[in-house]
């Protein structure tokens, strides 16, 4: 058993970035930028009006003058003149202020009658202008390479005339389900046959971190099985599931043993100092990274949220570690820990000294409905000494991560 | 203008969820189920081992005895006779228990040698038994409707038999950007005119969501053009940016007053006591609501935070009613408010006293660079006093939601 930092460091280590993917703007989030976002022109392009009123020069424009209006500036219709002493050009948000004019006269605080302008309120110097480049600058950096891309960045992107962007390609993971005992939902069921659930959830898992989980089909509890839908390739990384205990019946590492695929299976680790989840396999098929995840729901469900998430993000050039963590407050007692790291299945209840993560009363790894209704997962080191009610202990959220 | 708050319940109370879809599991994730998922079995369907071992009973397996092995029961392949006084049958993880057998001695705490077992360690009946139900029984709710379906969800929804889901359908939003000062990225652009950010920005408002965005191509600043655009149909919701302001230019009320669609324009509010974002038009064209949203790329996007998020939850049937807020530190002195609700763009910093927000230096509302690099908005309520640094302060956090 080796600890689980130091498992999740391994795999990490092993893990690379999937290469760039050209895609149009309109496809661009929530993916992650392989290639810097660069602004293409200057924003605003030229000195623009903050407001709907009138271009001025401030030295005319004192409470009581009167003006004349020479023409106007909507955004996207530049005055073709310029504003002479006395003169004022009607102007609104966003439209180009006129060549001499130095402030703009907002028309709450003036009265217009036909082309006559009566200054009721005077204006200062610059006062109502956005200056060329307020938003950013033809050249300049606007999103680096590495981040992921929120809507607000799509719409930087669009504003610095970017129609495409250059993304990580989504990584491609194949996930083999195996066991004699389960069968596709909807399917007949075998006797003494239970549903394969971990396929279809470690798909919705892959597809909250912006990966492309492929489901194979589910193979039976024979070697040769398992290694020819192992090795059928095409995959960033396969997943499995089931096959990986310490029982007879752990075939995943001897399927894998037997494969013809160039290079063979190299094991980097298998079993993990962690609860739920200790038989775990990392290793490597020919060039395939291959994660080989227990069959139980609950342990292949949390070995994913510590394992495969940081892999998918690293897959996409993201920096990230491990899951995000937050502090909560035990709503309970909590007994000491044996030399496992344990993720005790919690609900979150906000209060007024924190939210308060208080453990399912039964933590056995085959209850599935209690994992889904947890809010988070309570972590506790190896060794953890018991502590009382009320102690701060770290916790990762599960909902917010699609999870 | 009218407060933020009214602004935000009008809209609501005006929106319908959409219909119900039913959708292959393997697409329910992030989907809003429209019908309760419930138990189309009972998980595990029997009494089923909980390690690999032997399943014996408890009252032979003695520290020192010895057991006669007479079979197997691997999951997937239940034992066929029963264990008899003195037997013993190997089982694996998830295995049914056979007939006769009250407990399950670990392999860890026996010594095969052929067919006779000697136990090192006795065991207490019931132990490493998971009890036939323990997970979900037949026939019980496992999930509400109203739910956001997570990873665990399809899992759980998997496990319970469902090939199928029945989901909201995704709410599908027309987006009308207008103005002739704008070009699509990438596009020729016209003298004096800007690229065009909101509406891909919006779609990817509406995809974090889960809705579906529909760009509709520019509208010139042309009533008639507008009108026919914004008519065109098929759309649960119409958002349209531009030409919402003060001036001359807000053509979009007249545009969709002069529409021909049966039951015509009804306006119900515009204008919002808030910032950025005043100028919002919510109304009905003919049966389809619309939201009109200012021009300027901050305000668009903010506004979407603050009214079009909610209303894309309600849609999909979910019951929320607001952005989810937290509560942060102020980083700075805050000066006092006016009467409009603010929205301080701001970073977010993790500290020892909680989470310090620093509004940015600049809010000017053109300023989109400085809303992508924002990690939240730090809300002043109306005529709020000036608060010094350290006050707490609540924030609406951005990146977490994909906007």
């Amino acid at each position: 058993m080796i600890p689980l930092e130091e498992a999740r460091q391994r795999i990490l280590s092993a893990i690379r970035p999937t290469g760039p993917e050209t895609v149009p703007l309109a496809a661009g989030w929530n993916r992650v930028l392989a290639r810097p976002v660069v602004a293409r022109l200057t924003q605003p392009p030229a000195d623009v009006s903050a407001m709907d009123g009138y271009a001025v020069r401030a030295a005319d424009a004192v409470t009581g003058a009167t003006l004349t209006v020479t023409g106007a500036a909507p955004a996207g219709h530049p005055f073709a003149g310029q504003v002479g002493p006395g003169e004022a050009v009607r102007i609104f948000t966003g439209g180009f202020v006129p060549p001499g004019a130095d402030a703009i006269l907002i028309q709450e605080n003036a009265k217009a009658e036909g082309a006559r302008l009566a200054v009721t309120e005077g204006v200062a110097v610059g006062r109502w202008i956005r200056r060329r480049g307020l938003d950013f600058a033809e050249g300049g950096e606007l999103l680096p390479a590495g981040r992921r891309l929120t809507a607000r960045d799509i719409g930087l992107a669009a504003a610095a005339n970017h129609p495409w962007l250059t993304v990580h390609r989504r990584p491609r993971i194949g996930i083999l389900a195996t066991g004699d005992e389960i069968a596709l939902p909807g399917d007949p069921l075998p006797a003494g046959g239970i549903v394969s659930s971990n396929a279809h959830a470690l798909a919705a898992v892959i597809a909250s971190a912006g990966g492309e989980g492929c489901i194979l089909p589910i193979a039976p509890d024979d070697a040769g099985s398992i290694a020819a839908l192992a090795g059928s390739g095409g995959y960033d990384l396969l997943v499995t599931t089931g096959g990986a205990s310490v029982g007879e019946h752990d075939l995943v590492q001897k399927a894998l043993g037997q494969s013809t695929t160039p290079g063979g299976f190299a094991l980097d680790f298998w079993k993990i100092a962690m609860r739920p989840g200790k038989p775990l396999i990392w290793g490597r098929l020919g060039a395939m990274p291959v994660l080989g995840l227990p069959g139980n729901p609950v342990s292949a469900l949390v070995c994913a949220v510590v394992f495969l998430l940081p892999a998918l993000a690293r897959m996409q050039g993201l920096p990230d570690s491990g899951p995000r963590t937050i502090r909560a407050v035990a709503g309970v007692d909590l007994p000491e820990n044996d030399q496992r790291a344990d993720h005790l299945r919690a609900s979150l209840i906000p209060a007024e000294g924190g939210i308060v993560a208080t453990p399912a009363a039964r933590q056995d790894s085959s209850m599935l409905a209690v994992l889904a209704s947890a809010d988070g997962l309570i972590l506790r080191a190896p060794f953890a000494p018991a502590l009382p009610k009320g102690s701060v202990v770290e916790v990762i959220p599960l909902a917010a991560l699609g999870v």
